[in-house]
């Protein structure tokens, strides 16, 4: 249940109208837009009156019962675009950014060789891996706390935000400098972790579970807003189906049906849903077309190197092509890239 | 294995190496490309030492062992994309088409509004169904007979080719004057039919089953062109996975991947993957940018008194506006729609 | 919508009854239990006040609505179970038949040892494929009329009642002398097929489709009982998810589920389902635990010479081992093989 | 690549052998069986002439390349059967149990009580949940610590040992007089979890993901037993499919196909599979007789008033009726439940 306040209502007002529900036992959260300021009630709303709570409070314009599970995400709560300011680049309305690097960070030169070309082809935020989750234990497991000094030092050379992925709550203290935190697609649904990025005051890049519907992305993605953090970026990343000739199935229809569901931006990373280089440009460039407000694509120094994921990664002149072809699609479909003005 | 001919070998030299090779147990059949002709062997190849073939024939240039299961659909067989003529209009290289249509002929009036409609918002093919296969015995099963009387009708009126689903082999005689033939989802492994659609001389489009792989659609595929008939559109319409919010999930990744396997055309159906109206124009544009050879649009003039599939068909003035959008992009691709010059 | 009526309503009176619901615009049909007789409408019930029928007509005992969408293999329509009756072989309430044979009719001596071997085995009814639906159009086809043939020569010589796919309506005619005729999973949505078995006074065995719900899987069978043909197995045998380690995952659940739903008896077959042969007895062990009516196996005299599906068949050793287990089971969930007493 | 050393080998003739084989960069782990110590490699064994190791070392019986991607777990390295004892009932070889209790342990009454007659029907472990993953953020998370200590109290009135839920490692220091640490199907790729319970000294019973392979799962105890610890139960508890009549597709084909790759016990979860009442007990009975080691069942005092999961639990009379036919069955397979001898 949500009540819509009168515009302008000075803050003591609307916190003597959250304590009154609060006091019923309900918990509240605030959505604050750019006109209207929403309270949204968590609880057994059957037990109470809407139309009493209107006439009885005159700061409330209307309310309305929320059908869906998720309330916080919802966009019938949050009808505006929720924009979130990673370290300056902007994601959501009318911005389209792209987030490019290498799978693991593997060594200071490696990083920043990477940064400063991906930089040059118009990426506006830097990926790298540090802890990374591998299905077998004898598997390369990133350089974990060297890995994010390495990230740091790629970002203090080009200025590029850094994204990277936080395997589980007692790491989150070296994350600190760090622009946006991603949870894994594994991850999607450890409860515990994202109630813990949700107490921090920094974007969260939330990757949708192999497994998992739209729906139990938005219950995930609740879970950040709840404790209060509203910067929260979604990813598509392919599903696990029966087709065996991609790594996974990308499915692009999630991004038309999280944007009608949901106010928050919603990128897409072709890389991962594919597994195969090949088809990351054609599916790059469904995903600007579909909608989408960004990319994550895995690139390379020396693909035929890497240490993980190498058969999906672009290499940097792959990738410098890639991008001059996004720059003029995004153009097109009237988004830019990088800060806002 | 196949043999790439030396350009310009007159019929009867290729006719003799060909009997040459049947005579030994093998199944041939050619690929007349632009410059070379490619004969192909079907059959235990292993028994065949390739080096000989080639240096004691002298109209072969080189030969290949091609080790996927599909050989007439196969792009190493078969470099150059093969454009399908549809009643004029060609699906291929350079080209982007628009089959629109509702999911059932009802009437006369209604197909007929509907024909007039979609070609003047630019639609290139005309669809309708009139043998409808459903899922209950209770239902709808379209107009039969009196269907396609009525989807010809259409034709004679607006100068649109047609495309109308045949649910068994023993409807064919009634497909003569049809321009496409569609193999629905369902009997994309009904290889009797496949085998008899083969062996007509008219386009057949062969939409890929709920739960099949890419492969087993090549494959599928592969059934009519060995029967001789290599006019084949394939059509990616969603697969049936986990997720609940669409019918199906539309596996955009088919597009590039089968491009990259196979020469044929390739279309997309992003009215029966989503299975909800709002999804079809992102959809679309996805495809368009992904690199499909055109689109199956299902339009309707009334969706909300549709006797089938109401809630995934545009009106025909939302499909006028998509189709102004869509009309930019195949431009922005450097493609064009309809008949070719 | 359905009517039981009282016991012991002599035929006239019911044929007014439904003469009276049918000039209404409603179609029915009729299920005579052991006890009462249900007369089933189809049709737009809400416009029929359920109370009224039952108040004027005395033949009518109770009324009652049915919201699934299948209503002639409901079990609320037919409270019994159905048995059917294969060649003097009963499948239902009571009874546990093996049926057994190999994938393919390779020659008449193949299939006469091994319908020898599985009979003294213990099995109750002989498999054998004479038309055989294959991805490949370059693939072991079957023997075709030839391979029917020698199944009846095999069954003459044994006495098995034999059971074998049909893959097209063309074909019904050569299938007078066969005692079941199967519905493979890739055709378990040919609806026209279904309608003409349905026309059929002969059992019909009808698999799961690779992809199909539960649902859809007693829709089709609604397609023959529809029809006026009674006597349908139906036949759990996998079904296509991610997990690669099996050829499709073989879905146990759906025979107790069955059994909830609907009247008609369920068979499990595990060699399709797992591919693979080591799996074969634990899967057929479980399926008798979990109250399935039956097993199809594959076997074969030397499956490493099989023309097809040799990975998963049984070599007759293994079978006869299989079978001592299988009939202590059987005894132990207190039913029996064979035909009945 | 994997050692088999001769039997009575002394433990510091084979630390000298590992050593030396560590010298080289390899990374060892010892499986100790009752004849056979067999001594594992993990790295690139390529670079190793498994026949120059076994000529110059006594201490070596045979030596054998192993291919899968797992090695602790895997069959060929250790052949016979772990067993794992949980707090004095064994799993594996010869027995069977059977895990009982609610989904959520919710007051002293309520687990007291259900412990009580959980094991008076013959339950060998009870089962609660103290720290629940929920997907909605606003559902009922568990009784947390207080859980962990009702829980304890109730083995305290019984005697039974009790497994329970982690959700994240910071939680396991209050889990040190748990019997059996469960790794739910969210958690079973959070790897660093694995790890951490790896270096317990306590069995974990390790479920597997809703969407993960069995070659994962596999993966997944290689984590565990890659850090000392090899007393692992392995859980099938269903996988996520687009059938929707059931929770998930219980696949008890994963029994077999696991005991031949691996030596650890399975047990079977049909609760969770189905998340239907009226399919646990087939289910259950089905997975008897497949192989499994035990079941994991839910339970409850009154279903319709448990705080999660009632559909699916069983009442404690259901619970008793059931565990009598499964006393036969198990008697059935010559198994036993409860403590060895």
């Amino acid at each position: 249940m949500l009540f819509v306040l009168k515009p302008g209502v000075p803050r003591p007002k609307i916190d003597e109208f959250t304590a009154k529900i609060e006091a019923r036992g309900f918990k509240t959260f605030l959505s604050t837009g750019t006109e209207h300021t929403v309270v949204c009630l968590i609880g057994n709303t059957a037990t109470i009156d809407l139309d009493t709570v209107v006439q009885t409070n005159v700061i409330v314009e209307y309310g309305k019962r929320v059908t869906e599970p998720y309330k916080a995400v919802n966009r019938t709560v949050h009808p505006e675009d929720t924009v979130v300011n990673a370290g300056g680049v902007l994601f959501g309305t009318g911005m389209f950014q792209v987030i490019s690097g290498p799978c693991s960070v593997e060594s200071e030169e490696q990083i920043i060789a990477v940064a400063k070309s991906v930089k040059a082809s118009g990426a506006t935020l830097l990926r790298g891996g540090a802890f990374k989750p591998r299905t077998s234990p004898y598997a390369f497991m990133g350089l974990q706390e060297e890995g994010l000094r390495l990230l740091l030092e790629a970002k203090r050379e080009t200025g590029l935000p850094v994204v990277t992925e936080v395997m589980n709550q007692t790491q989150l203290l070296l994350f600190e400098e760090i622009d946006v935190i991603q949870i894994g697609a594994r991850n999607m649904q450890n409860f515990d972790l994202l109630r813990e990025v949700g107490r921090m005051n920094k974007p969260v890049l939330l990757k949708r579970g192999l497994a998992n519907t739209l729906e139990e992305l938005l219950m995930s993605a609740e879970y950040i807003l709840s404790e209060g953090n509203s910067q929260v970026i979604l990813c598509e990343r392919g599903i696990r189906t029966f087709e065996p000739a991609t790594r996974n199935t990308l499915d692009l229809s999630a991004v038309p049906l999280l944007k009608q569901k949901t106010h928050l931006p919603i990128i897409v990373d072709p890389s991962h849903a594919a597994g195969l280089r090949g088809l990351v440009a054609p599916l790059a460039r469904a995903a600007v077309a579909v909608g989408a407000d960004g990319l994550m694509i895995e690139t390379h120094n020396d693909p035929a190197q890497a240490l993980c994921d190498g058969a999906q990664s672009l290499d940097l002149t792959e990738f410098g092509i890639l991008m001059e072809d996004l720059k003029r699609r995004v153009a097109f479909e009237g988004k830019r890239m990088g800060t806002a003005v």
